[in-house]
């Protein structure tokens, strides 16, 4: 199978990578440090990516910045951060995608448990979040040709200590459930799904 | 109470400024035929909007413009409509609201069914749905001085046959049940929550 990661050398995505070379052709993709350049919040880059790649089998989507901080630094500007990242960025992977991913195949995208479990600093990722869950379910009754679609929400992951702070009582998800949860996705049958790995 | 309604001459707006300016005083502003003139999707419009109300209670927002179509016309370009729209309008009415409205104020936005229950031709809605109700359970946390912010989350409303088509199965919400849905909110004490006043 040949599967596109997007956000390939961040920290879940390098994890995958890895995970799954093994057995699939796997193709890096991302900012930095990839097979492929692609910066998501622009629709010509990621047009640009998908001519690059040709036809795939899988899409994974690791990638998406949003704005972490204090409350009273949330305005209409950074909140267009998440909006334009983590949502429209990884939309934008599959309103485009579609016309280059072979018949019968997936994409998978990055959410977490923020969507309904808020923490202080994170209400630009817990919209984003929300809209790519939304936007999940409802392009899985709408895409043609057997390609399905799912969202991985895991909550922090252990592989993000720094992050423990931010998410007192999450316990957090391994980075072997983190894989498997997008196993489910890549290799099983499921569509307009959200994944919870753990 | 001094209630501000956004949206106010659309169909849910007319009717709920209608239900409450009885008993409170309603500010009614919208794009055309209001009392205050504002279009969500510019927050310089929304900083006037507030700057001519001054102090307020209570916000409701009914407004929120979506691309509905098929599928093969959703677009990164389509799909900023209901982004810049129904999405990021409303919640800048409340990332610049907060420093407008009084003590122990609240927020209720308009939200839907769709969030869950998609339709063929509402991905858009579903999406800019979902954010915005992930963004009332994270703002919920956040909002100091005792400030509220729920969703109300209808399905199609009666007043409205012209979509009953495109919701089959869908029930049509009562205009009674849609302005009971609002007075939980605005009238109640609950906050981060996502009312289905059906």
């Amino acid at each position: 199978m040949k599967i596109v990661i997007v956000g390939a050398s961040g920290t879940m995505g390098s994890y995958l990578s890895n995970a799954f070379e093994k057995e699939h052709e796997i193709v890096r993709a991302g900012r930095t440090g990839a097979d492929v350049k692609v910066d998501i919040t622009s629709s010509y880059s990621i047009e640009e990516m998908y001519q690059q790649i040709g036809a795939f089998d899988a899409l994974i989507s690791t990638a998406g910045p949003s704005f972490v901080g204090p409350w009273k630094n949330l305005t209409a500007e950074t909140f267009r951060i998440g909006m334009d990242g983590k949502m429209l960025g990884q939309i934008n992977l599959v309103l485009i995608g579609q016309h280059y991913i072979n018949p019968k195949g997936s994409f998978t995208l990055i959410t977490g448990a923020l969507t309904h479990d808020p923490q202080k600093n994170f209400a630009n990722a817990s919209a984003a979040n929300a809209a790519v869950e939304g936007f999940v379910r409802a392009a899985a009754i709408e895409l043609q040709n057997g390609i399905r679609i799912n969202a991985v929400s895991p909550t922090v992951i252990e592989a993000s200590p720094q992050y423990f702070p931010f998410f007192p009582g999450e316990l957090p998800v391994t980075m072997k459930q983190l894989e498997f949860g997008f196993r489910k996705s890549v290799f099983g049958a499921n569509t307009g799904q959200v994944i919870k790995p753990y």
